[in-house]
């Protein structure tokens, strides 16, 4: 059996690519293991994304499908046929693209992965840009995740486990500056909602993902290629009045 | 969308079975969301006895398959080609049986589905002959799953949600006397963890169903069809020595 130090619960997006950027410089490629979820995602983009950067890196990684819950979850727009909203990344159009509990079942598969091969650390790329929306992107939710993974595998994991979230209290345009101090460029990441040759950039996260690399002064070197690449300034001047 | 005031966990087996009976008659049928997992099970005979059941009851029924984990698992007698242990349902044995973190993964998809029906309560037949050997079935590890899925889930589960486990301190043959009483015939169950026509009576669910039948007094109308019905009891008699 093989054993890894490090699970990291890996999208393809840009937070958890730039977390993945990190673990390597932090715990040697091959000590990682990296875990994608399938839930039925519109399109298949960000997986072949996180496969390639996988490859690249020279890190094992596996996809886990749980498409299944999707029976269980009516009306999202990551899963179903209810349009991705567009706009920024405001409270009311997040809600619709919430799978309930859907961070808690991923984690909770990845603590399986962790016990199986003695890793000592989980990493998940959570982002404090999140915590207003998503309730299970708060300390609070990683802290009650942690002590639960301790309790229901006690006697199987160790004892130096611990949940590890770098981005739980970055902006997101620090970590757009992380990935290019880490030599990860950004179009080795996919961030959009749509399932397009090119990111959309008009969704809310190709919008919060425009405005995080200008924030951090790299649009220059961003050679991801956006079907639209002005929308997303319309969009936060609007939300800035 | 259906609501749902009750989500039962539920396996197919002898304990999750009297519960749903049990959860008839408390929430009444058309309240009920039973969830099975798949999990590349040997078989789906449990599978077909869970459906079959619920049709009986009038229960609605959901299969969520997250067989894609065991790409994870090495080493698992349910799900690998390792041989079932037969016998006393001791440490040893069980031990070889246990998926990583299985029950938490079950549970917090079922809490997603607590959340998407606006359901207030969870019932899991994790039981006390349990504790020992699985820690994901002892109450502290019920208190910490309900925590983190009211942490997790915040703003969006009933405040009123809690986790019921009406075994969590009740013997194997108590729950076969409750099932006696609630009217469900032993042979709508299925627990043997191999996929013959008929319980072979040998492996350690098999050998504890029936020492928790004769226990409860119930062996004479047990009509379920055991391959070898006497092997049990040498079992246990070598257990008390």
């Amino acid at each position: 059996m093989n054993e890894y130090d490090c699970v990291c619960v890996y999208s393809g997006g840009l937070d958890s690519a730039t977390m993945l950027a990190d673990s390597v410089e932090r715990y040697g490629a091959d000590r990682i293991l990296a875990l994608s979820f399938c839930y039925g995602q519109r399109h298949k983009k960000e997986l072949n994304y996180a496969a390639n950067l996988c490859i690249e890196y020279g890190i094992d990684w596996k996809e886990i499908d749980i498409t299944s819950i999707n029976q269980l979850l009516p009306g999202s727009a990551l899963t179903d046929d209810v349009d991705v909203p567009e706009g920024h990344y405001a409270e009311d159009t997040m809600k619709s693209t919430v799978v309930p509990n859907r961070n808690a079942i991923m984690a909770n598969i990845a603590i399986g992965a962790v016990v199986a091969y003695g890793a000592v650390v989980l990493r998940l790329g959570v982002h404090a840009g999140d915590h207003p929306v998503y309730p299970d992107c708060r300390p609070e939710f990683i802290a009650h995740l942690e002590a639960l993974a301790k309790v229901a595998n006690e006697g199987f994991i160790k004892n130096t486990f611990y949940i590890d979230c770098p981005w739980l209290y970055v902006e997101k345009s620090d970590i757009a500056a992380r990935a290019v101090d880490l030599g990860l460029e950004f179009d080795m990441t996919w961030s959009c909602y749509k399932g397009g040759e090119h990111h959309c950039g008009r969704c809310s996260t190709c919008v919060e993902r425009l405005e995080a690399i200008d924030l951090a002064g790299y649009s220059s070197i961003d050679t991801t290629r956006y079907e639209d690449d002005q929308y997303w300034k319309e969009v936060i001047a609007n939300a800035n009045n």
